[in-house]
């Protein structure tokens, strides 16, 4: 029934829109996509500078257990972010200064795991960024098969394999891979509506006139009171 | 039977007070007030040299809604804090950097939030210190009505309008504006006392003797053994 | 039935073994030890270049109850980490700055607290490293009975006195005090392995070649689709 | 600054409204005064059939230690409801058989605790209901001073001594003793106006045409497509 | 981008294959697919009795919001179970008595929910089954679209309308509709294997022996000691 | 270093202790003990008449993974209770009804396990008591070594081959198999010691005077006001 596969080839978006969304950052894209696509808040980085944008090579592994990502290095591209997933919850330290050494060796940007981390004085060191569920130092075998390429619910999110993933202090957001150009052209109009907004709200006019609230405020009941 | 109200007007403690309270931080305030008013540690701040003393402006808002934070700024003073709670729990990022950008336009010092925040790069740049439960790039709408200037509950305080909020990296105390000038007071008995402390301590006199310990390990019945 | 004792004498390891240990980390001693001896994840660092090895002695404390650290200072020796549990769970501030400025005085050089710590900005600032469950500035009586150099339960681990405490920024990890010597020989072993390892990853080869998974991926049943 | 106090005299609501409160539920309250009054849904009754109204008597304790509560017994009425507060977290059982036997002897109808409590098997044998955070067997001393019938947070909601505490198998819910009577009309309108709803649902009729949603999904840009 | 929908018309499995599964329940299922579809383990069944099988009809839901709860129930049909998810996480309580017995005219047999529900004694005594993350009184607004019958994560798994949802009270779990009459196949021989398995382990003989593990743990290096 | 053992032959309390410990409970225990050896109140009975006492047999699994139960039921003897904890947190459905007929062919009384059950509904039919941190349908392997009859830590609290565990709605307890028949004793003691207490406090005697709590609370400074 369920058969443990690595899919070699995969689609990947256009690599200026991946940087495009990566300048952008988790929140203007989720807002841009109508709020979705954001991967649950547990998921931190695990340094303050951590940013990532990459295509998504997804990882299924058993917990306790990291041989398959061994398997998905191989079949990564640079320019990819491998996602990680296990098939039941686990804090275990997946993944570490090791694996990250041999990712960078192959061109990939970083690793969203819903799992554990460990090694994250080295891994600091080595600017590889890493957004994870935890951190610890106990380690895994290699032992159980599971799937690279397939799709995958990471920290609460679909993510298909090739669909752009975009990180940083904020959190993690996926962006299907479909649609990412006209999510970077919508973020890129959002931000520029912000740049307006930024300017106009720095010079002291107020949010309840600048967006229009004080209609909605009276129209919603809510009344204004002296004492 | 519930009206939703926002309160123009609060009195506010002495601008003198809340610096002194604010130069003593959290721990010594809680301990001068007899080791209440804290909020749960569960509130974190986003940066770590964040540090704020202000007066409370209030916020009661519909999880996933951030209008109220809007009508709160209109009738914020320089010098204020922003303490944001919800009406059933969210983690959703209510605050981010435009939100601060307005706050610090009309001399806002900072946020308590029981809920989320994003931007935080970008709060960390404006030297904006907010205290969350959560950091997350979700998005919320300006749809549901609320209150300003209520008494909330907020991380398991009871806050109300114009206490005193002191803020630092071992959390968020409220002190009640009543008492805010009493508190200060005792809370320079207590660093001045603490300082003496600190030198006997440093000079490597022993707690159980500096405390006078040794009586109450005797009475309670701890038995030393060399074993 | 219980009773509350204070051991004044324990036995510790080797200094140059501790020292050892201390420079391996806790993820290549958990593995030397066989993937045991590591504390629970929730245990955190309060700064990000903490790092710690020495003897633990340990405290069994009432939780919001600090009583028993006091009586803990004294019997420590240069080089030791106070082990600090509560009798039920706990996030208060059980220990601050007067008393990490009386461990220094002591060469006392960490703190392990399955509760809470409080002065984080002032504990950062002594460089006085500690791993702890919560940051909350609640503090804390001296009024009931525990123990001091007992067995204990830390954060998931039995941790006995006199066992070697290693802590970084991947967590902590406990060495029964008499298999030290020889986990620190396999924890050499171990790093010397990898160094070959990483020069190999380093230039390129894959995991999968290097550790030689391919035929257990195969044996496992994981098969290889180009699609 | 704080005072530990136990206030002999409070002032409760008629017990006609207390009843009919009881009657009409948690979330019919909780609807009838704005969605507002609902204690955190970690709040769970020790068994299926557990159901209270009564008038609140606060205690406010320190963690592990029940010797308010005892306190508290002697300022009780018959038709009270005990709500016990900790001042920082805590899940020890510091309620059991004993105390309720106590409880029942002197009229008291059930108890709201956010902390622990045990002999849950006694404890519903003697059909004493109680609201809880968890159920441990951890013992408790009788050594630290705390306050009886002064505001309490209570698992996120401000209970004042005197105010009307409801609780069923969905939470727990307080009303404010001055707005009582006024809620519980609304209650029962809004029961009314329900008992009319479920007949023309349990009939067939949709939600959609009987709340007039149709004109509100099409506003709000909500598709219907066929495929 | 996002668009919000309902959609009419769904494919559902065979209502026999539905029965089949629903009679191996969870634990059967999971298996028989290769341990996978399993819901998280936080979503419960509100009575011990609760058990279901039917074919998803799925929402997305604005937390605190049942608005599209409604809109579903339109399209469903009997033996469906109505699966409902949030943007962000929620515990209010967005389906009650009222909404199960609208349910019930309409021949829908239960509920999977990964938010909260309430009226909790009056859906067992409706014998409506739920699967639910929290029982709250707390009330919710019909306001903001979402969508029915979209791809939808619940509690970790995906799930796509007209999958098969299978609860009971070691949890829930999904069957794709194409694959479900192989897995009712599957499982079906997994019951057959069980039931022999049963009898030899009744009658003594040993795991061990009867699974064939001696060999195994003697492979793994366990030791056998007899003190 | 670490080897993985199953010990054949262990000590264990006398029956007879061992019974009066079971009609003690696991509060009367822990007091009995000065409050300790009591497991982490997350542990909760599968149903509610659920209760035991026996003797331990320990097993230390790998998540997901549960050879060694199979390992340990070989060396139970009727009358022994199965212990399972994992090398790291796991709420996978390790134990089920397969096992459960296994246990009560060999006279096993129940079982504790810091990791999740399944088929819940069927060992409730057994009678077979269960004290878990999960119920979870998600099925485990046999593939990985671990031990049998060694030390371990289970929900916090240290458990060694032999020692008595006690479960009931409170939770369980582990007495040390050398003082079991001293607790025992000292249990019995605090049962008559509560007969009477009860009698008294059922009369309407109040704690306060009862416990003579008059004197002490005047002594900490509790203040009793009138309004």
């Amino acid at each position: 029934m369920k058969k443990h596969v690595v899919v070699r080839n995969i689609q990947r978006a256009d690599a200026e829109v991946i940087k495009t969304l990566g300048e952008q950052g988790s929140a203007t894209i989720s807002e841009a996509q109508g709020r979705t696509g954001l991967l649950n808040p547990y998921m931190r980085p695990i340094y303050p500078s951590a940013r990532v944008a990459g295509s998504a090579v997804t990882v299924s592994c058993q917990p306790g257990d990291n041989l398959m990502i061994h398997a998905a290095i191989e079949v990564c591209q640079p320019g990819d972010v491998l996602v990680v997933t296990t098939t039941s919850e686990s804090t275990d330290g997946m993944f570490g200064e090791l694996l990250a050494t041999s990712c960078q060796a192959h061109g990939i940007r970083g690793l969203v795991i819903d799992a554990g981390v460990r090694d994250v004085t080295d891994l600091t060191a080595l600017e590889f960024p890493v957004w994870a569920k935890a951190i610890s130092a106990q380690g895994t075998v290699k032992a159980t098969p599971g799937s690279v390429n397939v799709e995958v619910v990471c920290a609460g999110a679909i993510i298909r394999p090739g669909d752009v993933i975009v990180g940083d202090q904020d959190g993690v957001v996926v962006v299907k891979r479909e649609t990412a150009a006209e999510v970077a052209i919508r973020g890129q109009q959002r931000i520029e509506k912000e740049q307006k907004s930024r300017e106009r709200l720095k010079a002291g006019e107020l949010g309840v006139d600048f967006y229009g609230l004080r209609a909605k405020l009276k129209e919603l009941g809510v009344e204004y009171v002296d004492e």
